[in-house]
């Protein structure tokens, strides 16, 4: 996107960053009440998990992340190669997720490129649609630019 | 989505799903022509491909395209699961792509889960992101409803 069509599509750009962001930060506390306050809780909002089938509506999509949370003792998940693209109602960004879950014992480093889809709600933008799939990265064990940081 | 939110988000519906068809079209006439009709061709467009990086820039994106076309001797490709989301300019996708390709004397089946992403320019929608990532779903040999038609 050039710098023109920015500033024509992206009026909304700052909110849209930042209800990006909470929505990582959600998942980064295991907090079900930050979660709840990123999504549009309405029975059309869509959800994909990495390899799990789509998940319709948000009493479903609530309860995926109540089980998600429950079976994670930690997690450090960060958004990069963040790419938004926004007019005055709805709004699209794309991502990498680099996630480290600590699980029954065990740590595991993945990475997942996310689709993340807001609307905008009176002063807030709201998420409606979010499609995490696995990406086919090495993990780089010597610090290398794929290694995601943990600060 | 309730009815009466399909009215109010969707006064272009009937082009989404239009566009939405002409791009798998396009997949399953492996055309690089009909392709070129479906996207925006522009450097800020995005494409993920189920288990690729994410590639940005419809030069590259072609090029994909491209790739695949003349790697695969035949495809059927059909989108089921279809749900439409819009307001004027841009519109979102959500389908289930089931998927049968011919390649190397060898038929494989899979399925996909679809986000596609579309901008109104002039009197068209023209897509400008597509997430594909698999589904990990059995494929039913007996003819039951996970197993695609080829009809």
């Amino acid at each position: 996107m050039t710098a023109q069509e920015q500033v024509t599509l992206n009026p909304d750009r700052i909110g849209v960053e930042g209800a990006n962001l909470n929505f990582y930060q959600a998942m980064q506390n295991l907090s079900i009440d930050m979660m709840d306050a990123v999504w549009l809780q309405a029975d059309w909002v869509q959800c994909v998990h990495p390899n799990w089938e789509t998940i319709t509506g948000w009493d479903e999509i609530r309860a995926s992340w109540v089980n998600i949370f429950q079976n994670t003792h930690r997690m450090h998940i960060q958004p990069s190669e963040i790419a938004i693209h926004t007019d005055s109602q709805f709004a699209w960004v794309t991502c990498v997720e680099s996630i480290h879950t600590f699980a029954g014992g065990r740590m595991g480093i993945s990475f997942a490129q996310a689709t993340n889809v807001f609307k905008h709600e009176g002063e807030d933008w709201k998420m409606v649609h979010h499609h995490a799939s696995p990406l086919p990265r090495e993990v780089a064990l010597s610090g290398t630019a794929s290694a995601p940081s943990l600060n």
